[in-house]
């Protein structure tokens, strides 16, 4: 008899500093992925696996990230379980530093990571010589001098569809590496500098390379024109510095 | 000969968790006076005090916390120090938990304790089931329903000049638990409750026991017209619950 299956949608938050990243690993149990998956699994008593709307890299943060996980329909109604429920139970198993703040039941077609239409990714500088204490561990600190419309003229190159093959670690180079971006943001909130990326998908540490390159225009390292060679050259070593995780948090992903 | 001394004024950020409050003592290196006089004491040569405008208890916060320390004259004299360089120098040496992050040179007479007339602290209660994992070190959480006009209700009567000795921890009587409240504010601000409370000086844990009185007003513990009767018993007893630490904060002093 075939079971009949539950898909439940959950929005994350996570601190991502004590954390290897979201996707499980064989070598720790360090991962969100990995402790998310360790409490249903003990929950339903059988192996369950969680579908994160994509990884996020070590020290990465993230205030709106999605997943799902499916569970046994005859565990749900022995259990008279509602979605409220599921999540308040993993609320309680969870280190301090992950949450859960919303499930739903969805249908059960939803995948949270081939469904996901547009991903909103912030990187906040601090660009200042004060310390900002209280922001440490989500900013990157950037004291130069930065010439923001030098940066927004160069973002307005990554617009569109393109191959970012450029901007991205992996070398693996088998998969597209063309996405859009649908709009950079970069604005100026008292010490810090914000760069807001939205896009229907960012490759692995395409955001951290976008803003090492887009802040090293800034710092007068680079030319704001020389973006659409870096993009043509499809090749890392013409993009600029890989940031640190620690200022890079997911907020939101669309469906 | 009498040494000429320097006094210098600094605003002071502290992330209160890892440390046992601010004043200094013999069986731990662990307070924020104790780090700063540490530094100083290194830098000059000369064991040097820093006064700060009060205690905060172990896990409370700083964002405007205010202290003054004195300098041999012909120490800044010979390094050609600036107020700007001496803080950045503490700032190499300080945990990143702890920053400097304003210091001017003041007159010498002031004192950074003796002058301060008015104190603003903030108190956030996270008034929801769901975890803010962000704010975790800063909050108090506090999911039952709370009724903010009996709460404000209740504030009014602590407004003016009262004896709080039933609001503070210390037994040792000998001193005036005469203090005036300018303001309380009772703010929800999305699922956080913020009390704001403004004063020209609290006593010993005096904020935390007017906000644990306050909470129990909100959760229907007790009656808004009981505050004058606590006033007037002037007995610890006789007043609310004790919150932690970790949800108060310094915000300001005025001078």
């Amino acid at each position: 008899m075939k079971k009949v299956m539950k898909n439940y949608k959950m929005i994350l938050q996570y601190e991502g500093t004590r954390y290897q990243g979201w996707q499980r690993q064989e070598s720790t149990d360090n991962t969100i992925q990995g402790k998310l998956e360790a409490i249903l699994t003990k929950f339903t008593g059988v192996r369950t696996e969680v579908q994160g709307s994509g990884r996020t890299d070590a020290g990465v943060h993230a205030i709106g990230q999605v997943a799902n996980f499916r569970m046994d329909e005859q565990i749900v109604c022995d259990r008279k379980l509602t979605a409220e429920e599921i999540m308040k139970y993993i609320n309680c198993y969870l280190p301090d530093d992950i949450a859960v703040i919303a499930m739903e039941e969805v249908p059960e077609r939803f995948h949270s990571r081939l469904n996901a239409k547009e991903k909103i990714y912030c990187y906040r500088v601090l660009n200042s010589a004060i310390p900002h204490i209280f922001d440490r561990r989500y900013v990157f600190e950037v004291p130069d001098k930065l010439d923001i419309q030098a940066m927004r003229e160069a973002a307005a190159a990554f617009l569109g569809e393109h191959d970012f093959k450029s901007f991205t670690s992996n070398k693996r180079g088998k998969k597209s590496t063309v996405r859009s971006i649908y709009e950079i943001r970069i604005e100026r909130i008292g010490d810090e500098i914000r760069f807001t990326y939205r896009g229907n998908g960012f490759l692995y540490h395409m955001v951290r390379i976008l803003t090492g390159t887009l802040l090293e225009v800034g710092m007068g390292k680079r030319k704001a024109d020389e973006m659409e060679r870096i993009l043509r050259m499809k090749n890392r070593e013409a993009a600029g510095f890989l940031v640190p995780g620690k200022g890079l948090t997911l907020m939101e992903v669309r469906y």
